[in-house]
C-alpha cells in the first residue's frame, strides 16, 4: 500500500478515475476477486452493508447518529441494486464489489463473489466511508503509518464508548490504532478534522484504559502495535462497527463486503473534503 | 472574561463591530487606559510591536517563519502610523492601544498610554493574532478553559522549540498551556485548525519533559496550573514569543502592547476562521 500512497502524487485526477473504472470492471467482470486495499489510489473505497427494507430506517438512524464509526455517503433505494449516479455511473451493489460475506440470522453462512442469485427486492444497500481515504490524505500530508511500514494490518479494539442506538442496532465503538508522536498527532487531527465522510478526527489519544482498552499489546484484530517512546496511541472509529452490529441485531438476512474487498466508488477522496 | 464570553452569542455582529469602535474611541480619548481582556467579545485583539524601518523586513521574515507563534495579521507602511482599512477604519497605532512598553537596547525603560510624542517617521508597526480569538473560538465550541474557570492567568513556559531565525530575531517560543480530557483536546485541535491567524493549532500535548519543561508546576508566568485526572496539558504557541525575542534583539527602540492591552479591530474573530 505505501508504495501505492506514494505513488499518488504524481497521477491526474482524471487518470485515478480510468484506474478506478477499469478496477470495478475486472471486479464486475469476475476477473478481480482480490483485496482492494492500496488499489485505485486516490478514489474513495466504501465498507457496504445490504439489508432487507424493514430494518433499512432504523439502520440509515444509526448511521445518522454515530457519523464516526458509520460515515454514510450513500445508499440505495428498497430493491435497486444501482447507487445514486453521485458515487459513479451505474455502481451495482450486485457485482461491483469483489468479495461478500452473508450473514442469516446474524450468523455467517457464506462468502460469494457476486449477489444476482441472493438479491431481493426489499434490499437496501449502504455504502459508508472508510479508513483507507484518511490513510491517504495522512500520508500525503507527510505523515508515516505504523502498520504501513510494518506491513502489517491496523490494530483493532473494542472500546467501552457505546454506540447511539437505533431500534435494534446497539453495540460498542470499534476502534483503529495508529501511534505517533504528540505533534504529528496532532497533524493527524488537523487533516482527518476534514474527512468527517470517512471517519473524522479521532475519538480518544494517550490513556487506552480511559475507553475499556486494558490490553494494548493485545487487539481485537490486526497485529500487536509497534509503539515507540514518546508515542502516544491514537484512536479513530472503525467501519467494522455497523458490521459487527449489523451481525448482533440479527436480521434474517445481511450482506456485507469482505474486510478490505472494497466498493470502488468514482469519487476522489479530496472531493470528500470537508 | 467567561461572563463576555457567554454573551457572546447573543450579540449581532453589528453590535459587537459598533462596540469594539466605542471601546477604541474611548481608548483613543485617553478615557479607557485597562485590559482588554473580555472586552469587545467577538472581535480580533492584536498583539502590537514597533520597530524602525532597517529593522522591520528581518521582523516581518520572521512572522512568516514562525506563523504559530507570530501569527501576523496586518503591518503598516514605514512612518504611517494608520494601519491598513481591512482591520478597521483609521486604526491609529499611536493612541489606540490603552498602553505601551518602550524598550531601549532591549531595556524596558517606559511605560505609556500615548506614543504620539515617540513617533519616528521610519516606524513600522506589526499587528499579530491573539490568542483570545481562539479562546472565545474554544468557548464558543462548548470546551472549558481552566484558567477561566479558575479566574487565573494562562500560564506560559518556555520551550526548547526554537524559532526559525531571521536576522536578529531568534528565541524559544514560548507556550500557552490549557488542560483537557483528550477527547476535547481532539476538539481543541479541531477548532484552533481553523484558526491559522490566531495562534492555530497546538504545538504539543502530554509530555511537557519532550518540548524542555520540567516542572509543569512552575510556570514562566501566570497562575501554577490545575491539572485534573486524566487531564493532558495542551500547549499552544504564544504570542509572547516575538515580544521576548524583540527585546533580545535589542534595537535602538522597540515598542510593544503591555500584555492584555491589546489593540482592538473593526474584524470579527469568525472572519479569521480560515
Amino acid at each position: 500500500m505505501s508504495l501505492a500512497l506514494a505513488n499518488t502524487a504524481t497521477r491526474s485526477d482524471d487518470a485515478r478515475r480510468v484506474e478506478a473504472r477499469e478496477l470495478r470492471s475486472r471486479i464486475r467482470s469476475g476477473a478481480h476477486h482480490g483485496l482492494t486495499t492500496g488499489l485505485a489510489p486516490g478514489m474513495v473505497q466504501l465498507n457496504l452493508a445490504i439489508l432487507p427494507a424493514e430494518w433499512a430506517e432504523d439502520f440509515r438512524r444509526f448511521c445518522e447518529l454515530n457519523p464516526k464509526p458509520c460515515p454514510l455517503v450513500s445508499m440505495t433505494e428498497a430493491g435497486n441494486p444501482i447507487f445514486p449516479s453521485d458515487i459513479g455511473e451505474g455502481l451495482d451493489v450486485r457485482s461491483d464489489a469483489p468479495r461478500y460475506l452473508v450473514f442469516r440470522d446474524g450468523i455467517l453462512v457464506d462468502e460469494v463473489t457476486d449477489l444476482t442469485g441472493l438479491w431481493q427486492d426489499d434490499f437496501v444497500a449502504f455504502g459508508m466511508g472508510c479508513s483507507y481515504s484518511f490513510e491517504e490524505a495522512l500520508v500525503e500530508g507527510g505523515l508515516s503509518l505504523r502498520h504501513i511500514e510494518q506491513g502489517t494490518k491496523v490494530p483493532l479494539y473494542v472500546s467501552n464508548i457505546e454506540t447511539t442506538p437505533s431500534g435494534p442496532f446497539h453495540g460498542p465503538t470499534i476502534l483503529s490504532m495508529r501511534p505517533f508522536l504528540p505533534q504529528d498527532a496532532i497533524r493527524a487531527v488537523e487533516i482527518t478534522a476534514k474527512y468527517p465522510r470517512v471517519h473524522g478526527t479521532p475519538v480518544h489519544f494517550g490513556n487506552p484504559a480511559m475507553i475499556g482498552i486494558d490490553e494494548i499489546a493485545k487487539p481485537y484484530s490486526g497485529a500487536p502495535p509497534v509503539i515507540r517512546e514518546n508515542e502516544v496511541p491514537v484512536f479513530w472509529a472503525c467501519g467494522v462497527t455497523p458490521q459487527i452490529v449489523v451481525e448482533h441485531a440479527k436480521p434474517p438476512i445481511c450482506i456485507t463486503h469482505k474486510p478490505g474487498h472494497m466498493l470502488i466508488t468514482d469519487r476522489l477522496n479530496t472531493e470528500l473534503a470537508g
